[in-house]
């Protein structure tokens, strides 16, 4: 079958690609406003897109109603934020952070996570996360229509925390770290069914 | 411990966000030469980044050499591409295609993929892949040096094919469809330990 995105709607578009790019790694944001109010929300559409300069850039889509989310607003306003990892432990914390609360609520005391001191930007690392990336603006673009629109924060990536046990040297563990990824409807993954592939040379 | 990007080169910084990232979803991209010459390869840094217009965006990296890849010169001269979907019958070939061969290798041929013509762009379709999602080029973001930076892809997804017994009606089935996600080094996972979780209402 084929499928026009032009003639579908925004949550049927929604549905329809959040289960065909899959699985996805899920970036827990933290924030802050500038009232002062730490706010932390997930995004899965997200990915690294540089080394030299290291870049991370995810998507932020509308509201229901159209409005900004409190993260764009905190990222326009602050130029900073932290991308933390989320392993099964924070799985529950994650997703009761994804809950729609409005932008005076602080998600940290509200889900019960620990801010910590940034080394070098203002929003804290999640401390129940094991592995943290301060970030700086960069770029934002914005696309569509402004109530239906989307706006893809591109960050430069300018440090990294990763919990000790986790490194073997020369990358994380994934079989420590637990990563879970996001799929689609309100299903997620564990990454346990884990199987290897050499990448071939080029026999031409 | 804390890793500072900057202090690292690009093979060290890739294998450290290629195993903080995970699970990641896989587009295996084909494209057309200037010459006509088919090609297909995966990438991993890929996410949706937009509804209406609906965007999907993902990062080509140097090659070893600093040169660019066939994808990203194929997409500058076409300005069409698609995004195929890896499940697991598809993850063998899909590796084979991802060996760096000169450009006048068509990697249909080299790993035995069907081209299956697309209905409004000019590269194929992989007939092996369950989803596939014929792209226009909107815009190439630069990113660093030449010889060391990143290019980003981002296209706007005109037509999506799914195959007719993986949709539910609303999405795409996941547990039908058996997606593979990338993770760091050579390991891959498959997508079998699900879980669901309810999006909680806010609770102020």
């Amino acid at each position: 079958m084929q499928i026009t995105p032009g003639d579908l709607n925004n949550k049927a578009l929604h549905e329809l690609f959040m289960s065909a790019f899959l699985p996805r790694p899920i970036a827990f944001v933290s924030t802050i406003g500038a009232d002062g109010v730490l706010n932390a929300a997930p995004f899965s559409s997200v990915a690294p897109i540089g080394l030299k300069p290291a870049l991370v850039c995810f998507n932020i889509g509308r509201k229901g109603n159209g409005q900004k989310k409190d993260t764009l607003k905190n990222i326009e306003s602050c130029g900073e934020f932290v991308v933390n990892v989320v392993d099964e432990a924070l799985a529950e914390q994650m997703n009761q952070a994804a809950a729609d609360y409005p932008p005076e609520v602080d998600e940290f005391k509200k889900t019960g996570l620990t801010p910590v001191k940034s080394l070098l930007v203002k929003p804290p690392v999640i401390g129940e996360s094991p592995v943290n990336m301060e970030c700086k603006l960069k770029q934002i673009l914005e696309f569509g229509e402004a109530s239906t629109g989307s706006h893809v924060i591109i960050g430069e990536i300018l440090l990294v925390h990763v919990r000790e046990e986790l490194w073997t040297g020369i990358d994380i563990d994934v079989s420590k770290l637990k990563p879970i990824g996001r799929l689609g409807a309100q299903f997620y993954c564990r990454t346990t069914d884990v199987f290897e592939m050499k990448r071939p040379e080029a026999k031409v």
